[in-house]
């Protein structure tokens, strides 16, 4: 990873031009840092596209639940992006960040209804339907609301697209969705529903994905299903929504292709899949997260206990852990991470990375090689903007970083750091 | 599970005599329900031989990170317990209970210099030191305070308890302590500290532990370290800290002893160790967490989307899930689940608990038999005391719930539900 890395004119590790080991002692450690620039430029390597290139029109949201914050929000907005949110909180937030409710895509497997109501009293543009029983919930919600949210339905493409279990969503035996296989989908797309804007078809077909084919897959699957519905029913449902998966780079076995490009070979997928069965254009949504603001932010700890365990292995300690990065103990995933101050220096000692927290699996990176490393010295993990603030807990008690946004240079404070007094400020 | 469940005369599901289904509608799902009296029983079962049957005289330290909540620390302190904490945060916790300072314990593998000059400034009776570096650092600070906190150290000694590989601890290749086997622990704790107010051992050797032996081997153990310790430098540290560690039933599948026979067979084993060793007998300290709270702990949802998915699984999705119970994502951890409207019902579906997060791995329970669910009924997992609140998340930004604490048929608010505008509020 260490060939994308950026450094000043002191060799000191930068993120949007700005000194990150300034930038830790101003703010403090553990600190989540962004890089604005490079969320614009991920945000426009799929809005240039799907805005400028594909003719059916589009919309690109981006998956908030990746990193929900408000500043992020704002930004997506700035730059023309809708909102994917999952959750009554989710939608607070973006609601609260001057997201226009209209471009706002609301999700979930499970929502109550508090949440649809707060849906559509605050004119969500969409609602993605995750069953038939949510379908006849919407149904009777649209026949009592003005101008209700367009609802699109989710399916189960049925493929498996190659990535670590827990997060494979395309498969049958998934909580997500209605079965195309079984028919489902296109009974309840092509039933005359009395009061609801059904819209279009939404799937998702899991995360980290590096191949083109299987979002092209996907693509035709829902084209050929908006064709099956106008052959039942004798109308094309106008929008398709394909959701996010698009994958990012972790570390050098990560090789995704560039974000553009992907986009690129989606829309042609879609395309392509259109003239074959003859379905016109549908408006097309994609649903980016992590691809979004994963590989532009980096966690920077402080380095504290360094154990040498002779013969077996040395764990090198810093100032946070599972409660700000519960990724490895979830997933096993994989980081890099150098050392802000020599980031291009020599790796010569094999060590773990642990956190603070009482328990043993608390590891950030199991077995990375760095430059030999002591107490006080920081480290940044690299490509944790998604996942890993959102992610958070106070386990252990442990406040949770700030989140500083960084851009030609500065970086200003969009989330402070958790204080102890936030910690029981709900405890009686 | 369902022998242990208490019921009122309707047959619905109590904990602390209060009606689960009233509480979920005074307070709103997903509720954590902990049963006072359970918990103040388990203290006992510690507190009662460690005060009244153990010779050496002792302290049973909760170990706060299981469950840190003021109401905790204070029923803690009431029932005459000390607290282990394991960060600035917990100690904050703590000494805004009203626990004294002098009964706190202070734990961790990399504490930062602000926690231990917190914990110095405060009066923390103990603190463990993990590491040689941190005994040095322990011993220039207690150069510079008057009656700076007792020292113990934390020795790995080499026992491998049967537990899941995550919560393992005792082994060499750990981060927490110093070994043992290789001389470390017998060397700095004989060595001549010029200020460091040196108390004794510490050892941790998994959690959720079914059987004696273990305990009684580890207590062997640091008896034995303190009478190689006295054969060095002829003096014997006074103090034990046998850490935490003690199984739950979590289901049926789970079978540990009644606490005070555990509690006993460890005194027990120190006692023999005294006795074979010619050691006086040391003060001794336990740290239980889950064995605690754990068991004492119910979390209740209402169930929402119910998908059948022939052949395959039917999910029952409820409104919470991984963020305020990420073990099943982490450890693949198991629980059982009652309604309780009809805790002893017939149990005939087979069916898979998830929550409401955008995640396939958020799962609460994989194949349980329940009795047929539908959309509003609620659900109860149970021993969800430890562990669960602790390591809850925003994910999602899904808001925390509520914990209340029921005794003699009411509950009273300890933790107030999250609100949206708490999940914002750091953000600028």
């Amino acid at each position: 990873m260490t060939d994308i890395l950026k450094t000043n004119k002191q060799g000191v590790l930068t993120v949007g031009d700005a000194d990150v080991s300034a930038l830790a002692k101003e703010f403090g450690t553990p600190l989540f840092i962004m890089d604005e620039e490079h969320i614009v430029q991920n945000m426009r390597a799929y809005t240039k596209p799907m805005y400028e290139e594909y003719k059916g029109g589009g919309l690109v949201c981006y998956a908030s639940k990746a990193f929900c914050i408000k500043e992020i929000c704002r930004i997506a907005h700035r730059e023309g992006l809708g909102l994917d949110v999952v959750s009554g909180g989710e939608l607070y937030t973006a609601l609260s960040a001057g997201m226009p409710a209209d471009k706002i895509c609301f999700h979930g497997n499970n929502k109550s209804a508090e949440e649809l109501a707060m849906a559509f009293e605050n004119g969500v543009g969409r609602i993605v339907a995750d069953s038939e029983e949510e379908l006849f919930i919407l149904d009777a919600m649209a026949a009592e609301y003005k101008n209700p949210p367009k609802v699109l339905l989710r399916v189960k493409p049925g493929i498996e697209a190659h990535t670590h279990e827990f997060i494979q969503t395309g498969q049958e035996d998934s909580k997500f969705g209605v079965s195309l296989a079984s028919g489902d989908a296109v009974r309840l797309l092509s039933r005359n529903w009395e009061h609801l804007a059904l819209a279009g078809v939404h799937c998702h077909i899991g995360s980290q994905i590096f191949e083109d084919v299987p979002f092209i897959t996907a693509a035709e699957l829902m084209v050929k299903l908006l064709d099956d519905v106008h052959k039942i029913c004798g109308r094309y449902l106008p929008e398709i929504n394909l959701g996010g998966g698009f994958g990012i780079r972790y570390t050098e076995a990560d090789q995704p292709r560039p974000l553009q490009e992907a986009m690129r070979a989606t829309i042609s997928g879609v395309e392509k899949a259109c003239e074959k069965y003859g379905v016109p254009y549908p408006f097309l949504m994609v649903e980016p997260g992590r691809s979004i603001v994963g590989d532009a932010g980096i966690t920077v700890y402080t380095i504290g206990t360094v154990k040498k365990i002779p013969g077996i292995r040395t764990y090198v300690a810093v100032d946070g852990g599972m409660a700000d990065n519960p990724r490895y103990i979830m997933y096993q995933a994989a980081y890099d991470a150098v050392l802000p101050l020599q980031p291009h220096a020599a790796r010569t000692e094999k060590v773990t990375i642990c956190g603070k927290c009482c328990e043993s699996g608390d590891i950030l990176i199991r077995d990375i090689l760095l430059p030999e490393v002591r107490r006080g010295d920081l480290l940044a993990v690299l490509s944790t903007g998604a996942y890993n603030y959102s992610m958070s807990s106070n386990y252990n008690r442990l406040a949770r970083p700030a989140v500083v946004m960084a851009s030609k240079g500065k970086a200003r404070l969009c989330v402070r750091r958790e204080s102890y007094e936030d910690l029981i400020k709900n405890d009686l």
